[in-house]
C-alpha cells in the first residue's frame, strides 16, 4: 500500500502514518521526495487491510493499493488451473464445455425437448431456471419447486448434469438436492448472505459477473465462496452495462484473458444474456472460444416464439446445432475440443 | 408498445403480430408507411407485457415500449406526493429530514456519542449498520444482533427513530423489531426475495438505488415493495458507477427532479457513499437540497479516524453541525425548512 | 417517429402535433388509446428530422425515433457489402486484412525494421503515426512532416500501402500525398471539420470509433465522410470507455455483428489500443476474427522497450509473427483466409 | 511513480528498472517486501513521464502514477484562484456569472430578443453559436460568418460581452475578432490542434468537459491552453455519458468540489446540455450554485418551439427570469451574489 502525503505534510503527520502501520504489524519505508513524502506500507496481508485506515489521517493525500483485495481466487494463491467437476463433466480442462437449455423451466414437454435437443447437438450440461429473478413483480417468477422436480426428472432420463439458479439463501439446501451445480446470477454477485450459503453447500457454483462489477470485485466475491473451503467455482462473464444501446449488455471479451492471468478459476461466457437477441449470439460465442474461454452458457428453447421468458435471446435447437458445428471448428483452431 | 416491421415485411408477418396482440386482449392500429409498417399496440396494461412477445416474431425489426414498466411507484398511479412516517418523523413533507449516524454500529459508547451529537445538531432520525454487506469476506461484517440491541437501547434513550440495513430475507422480522425503518442497500436493490419480505414487514423502507441501475429499474424494484400493499417507500440516490475516478460513485443529481416528475415517492440523497471522502460531502449535500431532495442520509462518526468501516467518508460531529447550519440556509432559500 | 401525448392531452395539443408534421410534408396516423394518444409520423425521411420539433410542443410526453438517423452508411442504403481499396489491398472481401506497424514513426531504422518484419509475417498494409494526438502537451507529438516522408520512402521500398492518422483539417491534403488511406482517430470521430475535409480527399478513410460513442453515432459520423460522394470508409472498433479498470478500454466485440447487420461498410478491430498491454492483444485479436471482423489493426514495434509512444501495447515482431500463425487457423475455421 | 515488480522478479530485472529511472535523472528508492519488491520513482517531474517507460520492462507487474499528469492547471501550480476577465466581466470571483442565450444564432430578430431578455433578467454574458458541430451532416450547421457578424452587432447594441464556439483551428482568428471569449465544445476537448490555436488567440477560453473524459484528462487538456502562456481558462461541466437514460447526459455535480480542490481555474456548469429538457434545467442550475460553481451557462430562446437547434432544452425568457430569482436566493444562502 502506498500512502502519498500532501505537499508540506508535517513530520508529525508522517509519524502518525508510520505509527498506524506499525499498530497493524506492517512494515514501513519512507520515500522523502523533493515535493512530497511517500510512505510504502509493506507486508503480505496488505490486500485485506482497508485503505481508509490511512486515508483518514491528517496530511494524507491519497492511498493506493498495490496488493489486490482478493486472495483465494488469485493466481498467486494457486499457480495451477482449477478444474471444476459438475456431475462428472470437467470444466477448465482441454475440452470446452457447452451448457445449454431454456432460460426458464416452463413444463415437462418443453424441458424434455430442450434436453434431448441440446444433448444431441453436443451440450454436456443442461441449464434451466426454476427460480427466476425478474425485474418486475408482475412478471412470471418461475415454477420454483415444481421446476426443480422437473429438472431432477430430466436429468435422470437423459443422464446429463444440471445447473440452475438459486436466489434466496434459504433455498440453497433445496436447490442443492436437485442440481449438480448452483448458479448465482448477476444481480446477486454481491448478495453475500447467498454467497456464504452457496459456498457451504458442497455443490460447485457458477458465479456470474455483476453487470456493473469490476473483475477485482468479482474475484473478491469469489473469495466469499472459496472461504467456505471448497475449491469449486466457475466464473461466468455475461456482459456489462455500458452506454452502448444496440445490445442489452456489452460482452467484456477482455475479461477472458484478464481472468486467465489473475485467477486459477475456470471461465465461461454467456453470450445470450449479453446479446439479448438470438442473431448476435453466434458471433459472441465464437469470439469467446477464440479468446480462450473454458465453456459457454447458451439459452436454447424448442420454440423460442412461445417462450415465457427471454425468447428473443434463445436459439432454436436447429440454430444451436449449427452453431455447435462452427464452434467445433474454432475450438480446434484454438487447440481445444468441444 | 410500438412494433416496427422490417422493410418488406410480408402481409402474413404483419398479421401474426396483430393476432398475437389480440391473443393478449390488446388493441392494434396499423400504420402502413412508404417504407415500413408500424404496428401500435394499445391497452392500459402494455407496460407490464414483455416486448419479447412481439420481438421474436418473424419480420419484426424492433419493439419500443411507450408505457413504463413500473406502475405502483409511478406519478400516474398517485398524483399526490406520498409522505412516509418513520417513527413519527414525516419524510416527503415541507420539512427536509436529515438522517445521520455512523456507517456501522461499533459499540455502545460510539453509538451513544453519535446519537447525542447528531440529534443536537438537528438530525431527526439515527442511522447505524448492524449487518454490513462487505465486498471482501475478510472485512468486519458488523455486530449483527448485538448491534440491533444497541440501536434499540439508544433509540429509547434519545427518543430518536432508527433506520438500519437488512441484508438477508430471513432477518427481516428480527430487524423490524428494533428498527423504525428498514434500509435496502444498493447491492440488494434487485434482491427480489429481500424486497418481498421487506414489503411485507409493515415497516417503511428506504430503497437505495443500485449503483448501476436506471431510474426505471429502480422504480420497478419499488413496485416489489409496494405490491405488498403498504405505501411506505423512500427512494435514496447514493451515486452511480461511471468512468470518473476522482470520486467513489458519481452522484446523479438529476435523479432528484426526474423522480419528482415520474413518481410520488419521497426522495433522499446519500452524499457520503457517493463521495467516499468527507471533504466532498458538504457540496453534494447542499446541491441535493437545492435540487429538491426531501432528505439526506449522512454518515457521522464521533471519531472518524478510529472508525471500523468507511471512516474516510464520515463527518465528525462538529463538521456535521457546521454543515447543518449551511443546509438550513439553502433549505430556506428553496422555500423549505430543516 | 412516434409522438406520445401526455395522459389528458387536449384535442388542440394533438392537432398542433399533426399540423407541425404536415408542415414538414410528413404523413400522420392517430392512435387514440384508452389512456393516451399516440401519433405516428410517417415518411421516408423522418430519420433526419430532429425529434425536438415535436418534443417542444405542449402536451407531448415523449418522441421516439423509429428510423435511424444515419442514412448513407446504413444497410438499407446498400444491401451489398462495400469493399474498400487501399493501394490495391481489398478490405471487406473474403480475405482478412492485417494492418500492422508502430504507433508512432520514430526514425528511419525503426520504421524500416517494422515494415520488413510485419510484411514478412503477413501484414499487407503498414501503419505508423506521423501526427500524434497526445493527452498531455508535454508528450512527444510525432515527427509530423518528416514522419510522412519516412512513410513515403518505406512504402516505396517495401511495396506496401500505408495508412496514417490525420488530426488537423488543414493537413488532409499533405497527408493524402503520402498515405494510401487516412485514419481518423477516436478523439476525432466527431470532429466534423476534419471529417468533411477527409471525405473530400479522395483517399479511403479508416474511421475509428469514438471511445464513448454509440454505434448509431459512429455510423452517423460515417455519413459525414460518405456525404462527400466517395464510398470508401472502413470502420474500426478500438474499445470503449467503461467502469472496468483492468484494461485501458473495453473492446466491444458485439460491435462486429451489430455493424454487419446495420451497415454495408467493412469492419476492422484494433486490439492494441483497447488492451493497452501486449499480453491481452492476442486473445482479443483472435476473438475479433472469430466474430467476423474484416481486418485487424495491430501495433508492432521492433523494440517495444524503447518505443517513444505506447510501447506497452506493442507486440514485438516475433510475437506478431506467432500471432499471425494463430490467426490464420482461426480465420480458416471461420471460412476465411488471411 | 510506483513500480511494483512481480513476485519473484530477479535482481537483474529490478536493476533494469533502477537504471531506466536514472537515465531520466529520477531518484529511486527500493522497498523490498516479503512477497514483492516495490520501486518508488522520485522527482518533481514524474507526472509528465509516461508510465509505459517502466511498464514494458521485464519483471514489472504494474506502474502507478502518484503525481498527476497535469501541471499548469493544478492547484499546486497556483494556490490562488484564477479570475478570468471576459470583456470586463470577472469569472471566478465572489459574484456568480450567468451566461445565457440561444444555442444557435438564427437571425437578427431572434438574437436581439434573446440578448435583451437575458440581460434584463440578470445575465452578464451572452452566448450564441455561429458554428454548430452537429451529429448528422444533414442537420443545420449554423450561420457561420453571418452568425458572428450578428453577434458582433448585438454585443455593441446591448453592451454585453459575447462567447461563441469555435470548431475548426483555422477559424480561431476569425472568431476571436468578434467574440470576447471562445468556447471549445465537449466533442473537441481533446482536439489538440484546436486547443493549441485557441490558446494562442489571446482570448479567454471556456473549455467544456468531454462527455466521457475524466477530470484528470480535462485538466490535462486545459494544460494545452495554458501552455501557450495565457492564464485565462474557464472549465465548464456539462454532463457525462452514463448508462442512465432519463436524461441526455448525467451532470457530474461532484466535479465542482473536485475541481475546486485540484485546480485554480474557475468552474461553471451548463445544465441545459446535460438535461436535454427544459423541465430539468432549474433543479440542476440551483444544485450547481449550491455546490459552489462560479457560474452557469444556460440556453434561453425567445421562442423555444420554433428553435432550429435544441429547442427542447431551452428556457423561454420568462422561465429564465423566474429561475434567476430562485438562483439569487440560493447564491445568497451560499454567501455569494449573482
Amino acid at each position: 500500500m502506498i500512502v502519498e502525503m500532501i505537499t508540506g505534510a508535517s513530520r508529525r503527520e508522517i509519524n502518525d502514518v508510520v505509527a498506524k502501520a506499525k499498530s497493524f504489524d506492517l512494515g514501513v519505508q519512507l520515500n522523502i521526495g523533493t515535493d512530497k513524502t511517500v510512505v510504502a506500507i509493506l507486508g503480505s496481508n496488505t490486500g485485506q487491510i482497508p485503505t481508509d485506515i490511512f486515508a483518514v489521517l491528517p496530511g494524507v493525500e491519497s492511498v493506493t493499493r498495490i496488493m489486490k483485495p482478493y486472495k483465494l481466487a488469485s493466481r498467486e494463491f494457486s499457480q495451477k488451473d482449477t478444474v471444476v467437476d459438475c456431475g462428472g463433466v470437467k470444466i477448465g480442462g482441454q475440452r470446452i464445455v457447452v451448457i445449454a437449455g431454456p432460460c426458464a423451466v416452463e413444463n415437462e414437454k418443453q424441458l424434455m425437448e430442450a434436453a434431448e435437443g441440446v444433448k444431441k447437438a453436443g451440450a454436456t450440461i443442461l441449464r434451466g431456471g426454476a427460480f427466476k429473478p425478474r425485474t418486475s413483480p408482475f412478471s412470471f417468477q418461475g415454477l420454483q419447486k415444481k421446476g426443480l422436480e422437473l429438472l431432477g426428472a430430466v436429468k435422470e432420463k437423459f443422464s446429463i448434469p444440471v445447473v440452475t439458479e438459486v436466489v434466496n439463501p434459504q433455498d440453497v439446501k433445496l436447490v442443492s438436492t436437485y442440481a449438480d451445480m448452483l448458479q448465482i446470477g448477476s444481480r446477486n454477485m454481491q448478495n453475500f448472505a447467498l454467497l456464504t450459503n452457496a459456498g457451504r453447500s458442497g455443490r460447485p457454483v457458477v458465479l456470474k459477473r455483476g453487470f456493473s462489477c469490476t473483475i477485482t470485485e468479482w474475484l473478491t466475491a469469489a473469495d466469499y465462496l472459496l472461504a467456505e473451503g471448497k475449491n469449486q467455482v466457475v466464473l461466468c462473464e455475461r456482459g456489462i452495462r455500458t452506454f452502448e444501446d444496440s445490445i442489452r449488455f456489452s460482452l467484456d471479451i477482455s475479461a477472458v484473458p484478464v481472468l486467465k492471468k489473475n485467477s486459477h478459476l475456470p471461465v465461461i461466457v454467456d453470450p445470450s444474456h449479453a446479446a439479448g437477441h438470438y442473431s448476435l449470439v453466434p458471433a459472441i460465442a465464437k469470439a469467446a472460444v477464440a479468446a480462450g474461454a473454458d465453456g459457454l452458457l447458451i439459452e436454447v428453447h424448442p420454440n423460442p416464439k412461445e417462450a415465457l421468458v427471454d425468447g428473443l435471446q434463445s436459439l432454436s435447437i436447429s440454430d444451436f446445432a449449427r452453431l455447435m458445428e462452427e464452434l467445433r471448428a474454432i475450438a480446434k483452431a484454438a487447440g481445444r475440443s468441444i
